[in-house]
C-alpha cells in the first residue's frame, strides 16, 4: 500500500506518528506533507529511515499517486486543524482512503462523508474502539505465548518505540515475535488494534484481553505497547487496565533521562525508577506474577558519553539490564528472554 | 418525589438497587413491584427499613400513584428483561418518568422513546454518562475538603452501603458529609453523578475529579464510592482511576467475610486483607499519600458471635478498627476522622 503522511509545520520532531510509520511500518511512503519544509526529503530530517527519495511537498497535489493519506499528527486534544482540509478534500477526490487516529471522527465531519460516498473511499478513525467490547474473563496468563509489556514512568517515555525495537530485534534473533498496538499511532503502523485510552473504563483489561486472544496462536511472543503510568495523576486507569488485561510475562520499564516530574503535571514527582518498576510488579502480582525483563532509557537529549552514563546509573536503580533502543537497538533486552 | 421500584422475582436479596433507595434515598416509596411476592410488604422483607406500609405489588397498575418508576435490579449483563415491558409501558403511560441504571438504554428503545415523547416523560438512563468529560488536572488534593473514598477486596464487598453508612454516620456526628456516588445505584439513590465504569478510560480519573470539584465547596467531608479492587483482573482500571482521581485523604478497606477468591473469577484468590490495604496505599503514594481510616467487613452470612470474631480477625490483619457497618453502624469509623 503507498501511503503519504500529513505533518503540517511539525515534521519530523512533533509529527510521532509520521515518523513511527516511517520508521517501523510496513507502507511504502511516497510523500510527506509539511508546507514548512516543501522541497527536502525525508532523509535530510530523517538520516536513520532509509527515505532519502521520499518528497516533503506542500499539499497533496504535490504528491506521487497514493492509496492512502495518513494523518500523522495528534495535536494536544486530539482536534483538527482546518488548514488541513484542502489535503484531505484532495486525497478524497483523487480516490484515497483516510486514516486517522484524532479524537475528532472524519467520518462525523459531513464534507468528508459525502465526499468518501462519492469517490467510494474509506475514512479510518482509528480511535473508534470496536463497539462490540466486554469484561475480561482474566484468560491472558493462560494464553501458549510469551507476553513482554512495556510500562513506563510517564507518558511519552517511548513505550511504543521500544515496544516495536523489542519486536524488531527478536525477529532478527529469529523469535516468533508479534506487536499488540494500543494507541493510535501503533495502530496506524501496525494496520489493527484497539484504542485502548477510547475504551469504555469496564471493557479497558478486556480489549487488550481480546487483542492478546486474537493474535496468540499466531505468535511464541507478543510484545504489548504500553500506555501512561501507573503514577499518572489522569491516565493511570489506563495503564492499569492494560498491566491486568495483558498479564504480562515479562515488562519493560521505559523512562526518560533526566525526567523528574510528570509531564505537563510537574507538581507530581516521578519516583526512583526502581520504586516504580517495584510498585508494577507488586500490581501484577496478584493478578498474574511477572519479572523485569529491562529497562529503556530515552537519552534524545544527551551526548554519547553522558547516554552511557545515563544508562549504566538507570540500570543500577532496576536491577536489570538497560538500553536507549533508539541509539543501540533492543538486542540486548531480548537476549534476557 | 414518590416512586415506584421495579424489582421483579429478585425483591430482596438480588436487588441491590431497590434495597440501596428503600434504606438511603430521599425519595418517598408508595411500592415495590416484584410478582413473586405480590400481596407481603417492604417491612416483611427488610425489617430494618421503616417501611411496613409500602406494599410488594405485581405491576404498576396495583401502585399507588407515582412520578417515577425506577428500575430496582440490575441483572448480570445490565440487558432489559422483555417481562418488565408492560410495566415500563403502564408507568409512562400513567405519565410517570422512567429511572435506569441498566446497560440497556431505554431511551434507545423506540417505542418507549415514541411513548415517552407522547405522553411528555422522561426517561433517565443514569449509565450514560455525560459527553463533556475530558483528562483530570491532578486537583483533587488542593480541594477545601477531606475526602474518603472506600476500596475493596474485590467487587461486591459492600463499597456503596459503607459509603452511604459513612455519611449518616458523619452526619449523626455532626459533620458537614456529602455522598459521591460512582455506580448506577448510587446514582439512582444520590440523584446525581457519573457512572464511572461507563466512562472512556483516559477520562476516568477526570471524571471521578470532576465530581469532587463540583460538590467540594459544599461539604467538610466527601465520602466517595469506590467500585471493583485493584487486583479485579476485570474491573482494576476503574478502580484505579477512582484511587488517582479522587486523590482520598482516607481509606476505608471493605472486604466480605470468608470471601477467598474474586467473585465469578476464582482462580484468583484475594491476598490477605491487610496486604491489600498496603498495595492501595502503595499506589496512592505517588499521587497523593492517604492512610487507612479503618475498615468495613460484610458479614452478612455469619451468626454474632461469628461476625464478631471475624470482624476482629480482620482488624488485626489491617491494622485499624473495622466494623460491619450494616450491623454495627460506621460511628466508630467516624471518630477516626
Amino acid at each position: 500500500m503507498r501511503i503519504a503522511i500529513l505533518a503540517h509545520e511539525q515534521f519530523p520532531d512533533r509529527a510521532k506518528t509520521a515518523v513511527g510509520v516511517l520508521r517501523y511500518g510496513d507502507q511504502e511512503v511516497v510523500a510527506v506533507l509539511d508546507r514548512d519544509s516543501a522541497g527536502t526529503t525525508v532523509g535530510d530530517h530523517l538520516p536513520d529511515v532509509d527515505a532519502d527519495d521520499v518528497p516533503v511537498v506542500e499539499g497533496v497535489e504535490d504528491a506521487p499517486a497514493f492509496d492512502a493519506l495518513v494523518i500523522g499528527i495528534a495535536p494536544i486534544g486530539g482536534g483538527f486543524d482546518e488548514s488541513w482540509r484542502s489535503d484531505v478534500r484532495g486525497a478524497i477526490e483523487q480516490g484515497a482512503d483516510v486514516v486517522s487516529g484524532l479524537h475528532y471522527f472524519l467520518e462525523n465531519d459531513a464534507e468528508f462523508r459525502n465526499l468518501a460516498d462519492e469517490h467510494g473511499v474509506e475514512l479510518r478513525d482509528v480511535r473508534k474502539p470496536p463497539d462490540d467490547l466486554t469484561v475480561a474473563d482474566g484468560v491472558a496468563r493462560d494464553l501458549d505465548c510469551e507476553i513482554v509489556l512495556t510500562v513506563g514512568t510517564d507518558c511519552s517515555t517511548g513505550k511504543m518505540t521500544t515496544t516495536l525495537e523489542l519486536v524488531e530485534a527478536a525477529r532478527e534473533a529469529g523469535l516468533d515475535a508479534g506487536f499488540v498496538p494500543t494507541g493510535q499511532t501503533g495502530i496506524v503502523i501496525a494496520g489493527w488494534g484497539v484504542p485502548i485510552d477510547r475504551t469504555i473504563s469496564d471493557f479497558t483489561n478486556g480489549a487488550v484481553e481480546r487483542m492478546l486472544v486474537e493474535r496468540a496462536d499466531e505468535h511464541d511472543y507478543l510484545f504489548v505497547e504500553g500506555q501512561g503510568s501507573i503514577f499518572h495523576p489522569a491516565y493511570s486507569a489506563v495503564t492499569c487496565g492494560i498491566l491486568h488485561g495483558a498479564m504480562p510475562d515479562h515488562l519493560v520499564l521505559c523512562h526518560e533521562a533526566g525526567r523528574e516530574a510528570i509531564h505537563g503535571y510537574e507538581s507530581f514527582s516521578i519516583p526512583d525508577p526502581g520504586r516504580v518498576a517495584d510498585r508494577y510488579l507488586d500490581l501484577a502480582e496478584n493478578v498474574a506474577p511477572a519479572e523485569l525483563l529491562g529497562g529503556a532509557l530515552n537519552t534524545y537529549e544527551l551526548d554519547d558519553d553522558e547516554a552511557d552514563a545515563a544508562i549504566e546509573a538507570y540500570e543500577e536503580s532496576i536491577g536489570v539490564p538497560a538500553v536507549d533502543p533508539v541509539r543501540d537497538g533492543a538486542e540486548e533486552l531480548i537476549e534476557q528472554l
